[in-house]
């Protein structure tokens, strides 16, 4: 019997996440004034037991009973051996997954979500404020704040919002909140609206009015949550790549390539960052990070202090960015339309820890649609940009005759994202076009944000 | 820590499945000459590999190397625990479901639309027709159909196909042709459409169509295949139980109520069947199929000998049937929306081996989304059905303070039925109402319909 899936037994979940500041060097989110923020100066926005995990560097986290024993729900995830997809690449590479469609939001995002929700519960806190793209973040804090018995408003990007009906019932059928960005309920949301009224809206925008949402409400009761960028966040996700690793040598192999796509970085830091630790500590390990070719923040972008939303309510976080007021093409995979990245996954790319690749929409979707025919589940739109990578890797290994293990973050399922396929299936998908002088424009302004000394070294 | 899952091993997968008819006492299928028709007679529609395992009476049938190959895929199932439901309704009985949603389609259904693509495969069968009422039964087999590379086309209820088009989708994604029934293709088709041209359509239409167009093709490659009723796909499904009943060993517990919603009969058999294996056996157990009270077929309508289609090119089969000429209202649960069910089933209800009841919509609703909010796993409307009885019993066990063990088939996710969900919680779903003089006149039928001696005596 060929192995299908590899199942960790469910006592054999980690305990602990990884956390990848105890072994790299970063340099501080900044102020408006130019200088390292202090973690109290985060307060209004997240309650102090996320922002101390945000700047802890211890490299071991106990994970909290009570969220463990709601990522038992799905969790382990299977890690699954795709020998239908090899077959039909006639490839010699072992191709793996890590299966987190499998959720009930079907997405890796609960991982998170889910401990964000209970720090925020046991501070006291009792609503919750959100941004969401493709709606995968936004569904697993609904999901993630019914379990915890708070509530969910969730700003979602107005061309997902009009794209994918589905996420809003989704999200209301977990008891949350969904309207669209820009809206007219925030004065971020009224200044994007102001400039263009047509606008497709963007990540930076919908963190701009979430921040707003939650720092208005004067109880105190309120507090917002990114599902992604920043340090806590890739900490809760690292419990992917931490059974992946114990699922490996159950069956006693290790990965030489590791893919997954990137948006702000959660997902494929969660598969990545327990596998960059073997690397620092000497591993030989080749570590992907891919992304949409029409929003090319790690590979075209300059690694620069940028604020993490559009109207600069966050702090300025070193990383690579297209510029805050970059707003991406609408591609189908909105869960990658995003102008930054994850100041850890940009300091690992910087580095050259990691290897940042690109890939178009219509490879993304050709792969998508071969893995659904030989592999059985329909990826999200973000996990076929992976699965494109694969497919040029799997390709690689058969021309050099290499068998090569590669394992790919499956990040969610595309059963909310089929309109997707049916235009791809009729021809009526194309590449989308970066507007290149829209991301020249908008990278003018680090002309304002000069590099401190600090980053300059690194 | 509490058990959330009861993981079976891959390696313990049943490799056999239950055959019912070894247990119980039949009566035939009948030709349109009132005599028991000829397994030959059945050639044109199915491949004989098929009708060899429809009217066989071995108890225990090897599930060919293949076929496991595929179910791996997803299979073993998950048995959850339901603590949070359970906790919800304040109730000392313990909750689990078999969840069958994490199958690639998101159902039960691949469980035999698996088996009954290799067959044909390996008959030779290059083209398979079917039809689908809420969709699941359609993916089910254009799933499997590209595991085997066969054409799937598939016949699709019109209310369910307007009301979610996602389906069609999904479908076509694996490779499935999806068409709207009734549909101006087929003479069964083209009548149904003279008779009414505003149908909602129903199974019964869309299993002619089906068969016609099976039938039509004169090169012998195409065959028919039903996603329910018939004594193979009960068998097919008993994985379902099998596996439970394996993983109720691991934990040394024993149900003392099984649930299962019946529209056709297949998910409710291939949790129950096993179990009806013990109670026939001796084995204390109640065990509970539950219908729709829209579509009352075991619970209100006579057993007879009918059609299972509405042009009636199916043979006679004894079951409980509302006559083939019924359409039922147009409620949320597609797949419960059948005139008919199973023989196996309907003899085991004459019998009293099993218990049919019945549920309202809004309950049904209502029951699915306390299961989202407390257990995460958005219910399919069908599945609503299972755990509107869950909570009836739960609140019964807690009324006598009993601490019974219920298990309940979790027959599919919810996602591409999301509109339902958000209907009902605008306030704008109600429960639909049965035309009981539609009911009266549809079954008027049977005064043609002689029930021979035989059936009369069993």
């Amino acid at each position: 019997m060929a192995i299908k899936n590899v199942i960790l037994p469910p006592n054999e979940i980690p305990k602990q996440w990884y956390n990848i500041l105890a072994d790299i060097k970063m340099n501080p989110p900044l102020g408006p004034d130019g200088k390292p923020i202090s973690p109290d100066a985060l307060a209004p926005v997240f309650p102090m037991n996320l922002i101390e995990q945000e700047v802890s560097s211890e490299r071991w986290i106990d994970i909290p009973e009570p969220v463990l024993d709601v990522l038992r729900i799905w969790r382990p995830a299977p890690l699954t051996r795709a020998l239908n997809f090899e077959k039909a690449l006639g490839t010699p590479a072992k191709i793996y997954i890590k299966n987190e469609g499998m959720s009930p939001p079907g997405s890796h995002k609960p991982n998170t979500a889910v401990p964000q929700a209970y720090y925020n519960k046991i501070f006291g806190i009792e609503n919750m404020t959100t941004e969401t793209g493709a709606g995968q973040w936004g569904s697993a804090l609904s999901f993630a704040c019914a379990q915890f018995g708070l509530t969910c408003k969730v700003f979602m990007v107005r061309i997902s919002f009009d794209q994918k009906p589905y996420r809003k019932a989704m999200m209301e059928t977990w008891g949350g909140e969904c309207i669209a960005s820009p809206g007219p309920t925030t004065n971020a949301g009224r200044e994007a609206l102001a400039k263009n009224p047509d606008t497709p809206g963007s990540l930076g925008i919908a963190i701009s009015e979430a921040i707003e949402a939650a720092v208005a409400d004067t109880s105190g009761k309120t507090r917002y949550s990114l599902g992604s960028v920043l340090n806590h966040v890739m900490l809760h996700q690292t419990i992917i790549g931490l059974e992946a690793k114990k699922q490996f040598e159950m069956i006693d192999e290790y990965p030489d390539i590791i893919i997954g796509c990137a948006g702000g970085g959660s997902n494929f830091a969660g598969l990545a960052f327990p596998f960059v630790y073997d690397k620092i500590n000497g591993r030989d390990v080749t570590i992907y990070p891919v992304e949409p070719r029409a929003c090319p923040t790690l590979t075209r972008a300059p690694f620069v202090y940028d604020h993490g939303d559009t109207a600069k309510y966050t702090p300025l976080l070193p990383m690579y960015s297209l510029g805050h007021n970059f707003v991406p093409p609408p591609i189908h995979a909105g869960g990658l339309r995003y102008h930054g990245m994850a100041p850890t996954v940009s300091q690992l790319a910087k580095e050259g820890l990691i290897e940042p690749r690109s890939v178009t929409q219509m490879d993304s979707y050709a792969a998508g649609l071969l893995w659904a025919r030989t592999e059985g589940y329909i990826p999200a739109p973000e996990t076929t940009n992976a699965l494109a990578l694969v497919v040029e890797e799997a390709n690689k290994a058969k021309a050099e005759g290499k068998e090569k293990v590669i394992v790919a973050n499956f990040s969610g399922h595309g059963l909310l994202d089929l309109a997707a396929y049916e235009k791809y299936l009729s021809g009526q998908m194309t590449d989308v076009v970066l507007p290149e002088e829209d991301m020249k424009k908008s990278m003018e302004i680090f002309k304002d944000y000069p590099l401190p000394e600090a980053l300059k070294s690194t």
